[in-house]
């Protein structure tokens, strides 16, 4: 998918919500549990709930390896259930030496049709290139992440620049505005704007607006460009708002709200 | 497995090498074609002849995961038919936000059996500790790693401190000598005296010996401890030092030629 097509998809749908698929076997309602694969059928009823609200789904990996072999089934049937609408991300965090990073790609570019992988920076250029040299696919590079461990290392400086803003700059002399994006936890809104001045075309993923606390407001306010420039995700608000046999509408509703208020969002900034 | 049990297994076999399984589908010898899955059987006759040499086996999650369900159907039979003499580590550079890498640590220590898992530590703290938690498991942690790409991000420095050596100083404080060891790449032998001045017991991971340029003596004089205190991968030069039938026997070869090398620098250190 092209960058052209997101837009669109933001101005058809007046939305730039991604939900998150970390399917959890244990957290599915209790009724799902006799299929044959219970975690493709949670998925295909949420994600039969919320096509008209998202521009994209966002199936974290870790869920699935988790069942091994059965697990990695469950991802390629909800994949191929997701269809050529959306735009597809695996959650991956990937990154490897060379001819390593160039099976993750052919793993989540090829064998499964993934518009975009989410890919972690430390091992540099040559773990991050492979993902690159594919035609409208997507690397979605960790940068400042949700998670309290961000602190650990991201936040290191050296004259003046931090480890996620040396990340930024480098890495959009790898790529650009048409394959490159980065994550932004929603738990940080208050350096959407340092990013912003270095980043100001790139499209940023934001993960942990709801349970992980992150307010879509205020990041929204701050990390907003001229075509809205955001892809935010929320997962746990929507695909566990209800452990009862009504955990679909109550997936809608919870997703109903969140493209309500983007639509106000988008609005005042005159994008739609 | 255990620290004992690995400083027994170097003693036994006197030596500390790894053997990488990066099977390639394209490279495996065209006679193995015809099996329903070539990739195990190539694994399978690997592990016979390499068995007494090594201390060690090392599947790169991507050249699985590049294949799939049946990618990952190759892998859970290769680390069963290993066993559990072997120190087995998963290279698959994960790394997530707590309740993600917890789904991780089930993949590679429950659903499968491996005894280590190779984690990239750009998101801190809560991404690697759920790695920790099991007894006898183990976390190898990205430090500096063998790819040229190493140089973007891991050299960054804040008051005389590097970055691969914060992560190193950092993940000590989360885990100890019996449940974390780091990845070092052969391609920095000038590194190790540092390194081994921050981490002085320490088990290091280091590959990049031989296809990547490094040398076993360099590092192994630079990088050794009294007990070994190295763990050298080597994946190329043995795996596919035959592309013909006889690709098991010219392994056996190669890994018998590292296996002596050891042996040597291990009793120049008297450690057998």
């Amino acid at each position: 998918m092209n960058k052209q097509e997101i837009l669109q998809q933001i101005k058809t749908k007046r939305s730039y919500l991604c939900v998150g698929l970390d399917t959890d076997i244990e957290k599915i309602p209790t009724h799902l549990k006799h299929y044959n694969d219970p975690v493709f059928e949670f998925n295909k009823q949420i994600i039969d709930v919320t096509r008209d609200l998202c521009i994209a789904y966002k199936p974290n990996i870790a869920f699935y390896e988790a069942s091994g072999s059965k697990g990695w089934e469950s991802l390629e049937k909800t994949i191929n259930y997701i269809g050529t609408e959306h735009f597809t991300i695996a959650d991956a965090k990937r990154g490897d030496i060379g001819n390593t990073s160039s099976r993750y790609a052919e793993a989540f570019f090829k064998t499964m049709p993934f518009d975009a992988i989410t890919v972690a920076p430390y091992m540099g250029k040559d773990s991050v290139l492979p993902f690159l040299q594919f035609e409208n696919k997507w690397v979605i590079l960790l940068v400042l992440t949700s998670n309290s461990g961000s602190a650990d290392f991201q936040l290191m400086q050296e004259n003046g620049e931090q480890l996620f803003e040396r990340v930024i700059r480098t890495a959009n002399t790898w790529g650009d505005t048409n394959n490159l994006m980065f994550v932004v936890g929603a738990t940080h809104p208050e350096y959407f704007n340092r990013i912003r001045k270095i980043a100001p075309d790139n499209f940023l993923l934001v993960p942990g607006v709801g349970a992980q606390g992150g307010d879509l407001q205020a990041i929204s306010r701050n990390g907003m460009n001229a075509e809205c420039g955001l892809i935010v995700n929320s997962t746990r608000d929507i695909i566990y708002a209800s452990k009862g046999e009504d955990f679909a509408e109550k997936a809608r509703e919870k997703a109903l709200l969140m493209q309500k208020e983007m639509q106000i969002l988008l609005e005042e900034k005159n994008i739609i």
